[in-house]
């Protein structure tokens, strides 16, 4: 069997170490071949394919980014599943691994399952949405860049007397600001699922000056407070609604100075949270999933994909996993109230 | 409600924001109070005893330690159970959460049990071998330094054309070894669960070299390689025929070099494991562990600890959990044979 | 003697570490004993100043931040030379090192050469845009955490074909991004010094692209682009020509984007790099400062300040450091035309 | 001009950006060509030599280890300078570029000062012990990897009530030492330019518990303690009086806690200090250094290095360079004391 491999959508640490797993097991326990498809769907539909040796994989699992390359390529566009169909066909592959995150998997699911195509999935992302799994690899590398930004910043608005916003990660939930400010110790945690006003974001900065602290707050990207209508115009929204011009932190942190007379100062992690070498944890996870990736090539278990779920890799159907996004749920935000304000 | 604090045993990045998730959890929601006891259950025998305040966890989250102190007292020395029961008395407390490893939870459970003592626990362990638990704070720490170690001994092995040997923590299990041996790209990883011999560990030294790699040996410290009668005197064991002079990494080395003619070299990691600042996972388990242990306290569940499945805190009854290590079980080892060599 | 001690303007890692070094020479050495004064100058002028113990400086060698908060109170406001006079008067001090930037010691040189108040200097600046010393603490650290940053990016530049600018901190000078370009493996280094137009940074852009490289930009703060004005209307720009919203890296992206055709990302590390822990190189120099200070007022050899010269602490007027700014000179910048493109 | 390239010795922290800083300045100002002569003067001896082109060194400036490999052949060795002149020739190699220690550098100024070849240097060294240059690169990635370990090791000694030993690099001098002691706050720094006895060092340990401190000890593997001939029988020396068995930080653990009463730990660095990427200051330093090696070749200043003196890249002779080591100096020594104990 020849496997063909390709990663699409934002990039993430430990997409390496997943092909380096599914290279790894193939080669050595089922004497498979694969392909490397470059930049996502696009390498299939432009027939953009090369042998993937065992000697490309080597030393890769520390490193960030993804050797395939990858791109926003939708999979029904430029000739969609007949091209792919003739482009596989033509090079013999037999089955295809495609890693990604929610629209990856959503556009892989229909591949399997309405076109008949032999794709299997690996779910990835960074923000930690996706449902039918417990984690996905690429979300601990960024809540521990955000934990260590966190504690960067405390020093500074400790020495400052200052209140400190640093805007990370999660258009839609809110995983990397909840658990990195648990971590981090934040006095204001702000995410989609659990919008609140100005004067709740202002008290908890009170609150924790009143006790003496330099308040921390981390926002997530996507977070909306409620009363926003009242503060920007229309201008400074994009189409979901969300604070577009300068994002959510540079948004929040003058009315935070201004509100609660505390000087108030924003930092945007950006680009900085998917990039570099990951963590132990999503390595060790990227690892196994690969594998677990080529289990279900050899059982032409199409349309399914590796999932976590304890500590055991399972199989679950894209098809559910994209049904819906996995948002932090109403017991972990009533959790974590305690340790705010 | 008063609730005493005690860590016990070897000290695990974590403990400290175990300590302020269940301070700040305690007074915030239930207006609780706190008393820390100094060192283990020496405090406890010994009434070395201080209030704990909010102020006094502040920050503490990012530490590596524990404020309280730690020792290896057992609990049924000097005075016990009844002894325990006057200083509670006196002192006025009315629970007391444990933090400790299988020697201090079976030692609370007993407490709780049979002595009808209010005691519940909270597990860790750096090795990660607490059954009824996912994982434990501090595993993942520990994972991370000795990954980020294998990272750093990797560019040495390569430049100098060596096999590398790097011993790290594990006496009975080998959680450490197999999740940062598969992190770290290694090509033969020892645990205790899965003796081989001397020239199984050999044939992957020589499978990597023959590939071009520098080979990478990841052994845990618990590790009793298949054939030890012949190559030690009964003096350079323990009582458990583990290897003790020198370590068993000292021990493989030069054995590895005899055999396939590499320069090898050792490493041993030691207490650089277990001390330092906690990974974000580690800051938020302990933090949910904390905060849960609490909520056992108010629910007067005795005898029952906080633990991790999946991405859920439970409990479950301590009996349960030291009634057997975890080990690795034979599935996580077959998986990884197709890293190695 | 009694010596007060102050941190006066932004913080910088290294502050502690220079307190510290000072309290433990002053104490151990010379039987001295020391105050604390607090937010630089305001607490001086507002007589808030506290004893300080050398149980005060334990550990703090390895925090970031400045346990003696500090503020950008400029010393001849409110009451000035005179009040300052009177408070130390009143307190018993007999002498006060002055920790800051250009701004803190050219206040620090006249109160001493004008005023003939007992006052010594310590240079910071996370810039490194001191005169009369070669490095400054905390620029070390910077350029370590700009560093790691372009090493992050790198991959997600690759990965996603695409051209990444990191902007870092620098308003006069560039030493920052000159030696994290430098060490990262920047394609495109623009710092103040040197301005160059919009088509020379687009050629270096082009010139990595058509390597085969993700072009990598790296842009002090105060960088202004030759040719800006036909870019952007007075309004986006300060006083001192700088650009202003949203900053120059975010300022570039969009035109680098538009004239090479290569999708543009850019990422602003703000605070993030003079928070945390100081690397060891800072905490050296940081802590040799300080020992350095005392000596200065040991001798009363006011208005001079501790300066690194080689691996040698100096004395130096600081009337000297604050007279011109150390910019970039001519062969550094030649020096690195050839990593460039 | 065609330029050959080796490195050879111990690997450090930096060869690669030497090496990426050459090939660059090399290619692009003067339009040289580059040869990589593998594994130091083996390669040159034994003909094992490749073309080195500018694609070859991309993105290694943040890579440990050396891309050439390297090994301790001296160039006298199997048919010495002779061979090496027929090897350059038939290669047509006009110049080498040495990349080492003391050693290397020594053998480099024989070849270049008695046999009249061309031959330039490039001073590396892990424990900064090379004359005529402030700093070699390596050193400060070294440092800083001790100081981490420090900072780890202070959370296990303060939770444990512990003494922990720490054993750092240095046969013969105790920059590694003397600087990660400073940063990470040790309260005995034990060099080999410097010998105390076990009374000193105990009556350290004493004072840092008596003042509330877990006492924290960095050695030098060559420090040699005075009186150690009542300790240990000759069997446990190495040949110049260095302690050998298990290494002086095992030697030091068990006596300090006989004579103080004080549990007390060893942990030994070892080749971590030597891998993985260099700090931004190595990577700087590194590359300038490549840089100059390369007009030395184009000034044909055979027998000179380049070296670091403040901020400035220069010329020495090799010859100079290695006539001594560069000791700890009395005063560097006198200067910590305020920090001991």
């Amino acid at each position: 069997m020849n496997i063909g491999i390709l990663t699409s959508g934002g990039d993430c640490p430990g997409l390496n170490a997943v092909i380096r797993g599914a290279v790894r097991k193939g080669i050595r326990q089922y004497g498979y071949s694969f392909s490397a498809i470059r930049d996502g769907w696009r390498g299939l539909l432009e027939d953009d394919i090369h042998p993937l040796h065992m000697v490309d994989v080597r030393g890769i699992g520390a490193r960030g980014g993804t050797i395939l390359g990858t791109s926003r390529t939708h999979p029904y566009s430029g000739g969609g599943p007949e091209k792919m169909r003739e482009v596989m066909a033509a090079r013999g592959i037999d089955a295809v691994i495609a890693i990604g995150g929610e629209g990856t998997l959503a556009g892989a699911s229909r591949l399997a399952d309405d076109e008949g195509l032999p794709v299997v999935g690996v779910p990835k992302t960074i923000d930690n949405d996706l449902d039918n799994t417990d984690y996905t690899f690429g979300f601990d590398t960024a809540q521990e860049i955000a934990t260590e930004a966190i504690d960067r910043l405390r020093t500074t608005a400790e020495s400052h007397h200052r209140c400190m916003v640093l805007e990370v990660m999660g258009r839609n939930v809110g995983w990397i600001a909840l658990q990195s400010g648990m971590a981090g110790g934040a006095h204001a945690i702000l995410i989609p699922e659990f919008p609140v006003g100005y004067e709740q974001i202002c008290d908890w900065v009170r609150s924790a000056w009143d006790r003496g602290r330099a308040p921390l707050v981390v926002v997530a990207e996507g977070f909306v407070p409620e009363g926003l209508d009242d503060q920007v115009s229309d201008a400074g929204l994009d189409k979901h609604g969300r604070v577009r011009l300068g994002g959510i932190g540079n948004h929040l942190a003058p009315i935070i100075e201004e509100r609660t007379g505390l000087e108030t100062r924003a930092v945007t992690l950006g680009h900085l949270q998917r990039g570099g070498s990951p963590t132990a944890y999503d390595r060790v996870l990227a690892t196994r999933l690969g594998m677990a990736a080529v289990d279900l090539c050899h059982d032409a278990d199409w349309g399914q994909m590796a999932s976590l779920t304890g500590t055991d890799i399972i199989r679950v159907p894209m098809a559910e996993a994209v049904d819906r996004l996995k948002f932090v749920p109403q017991h972990r935000w009533d959790e974590v109230q305690v340790l705010l304000g």
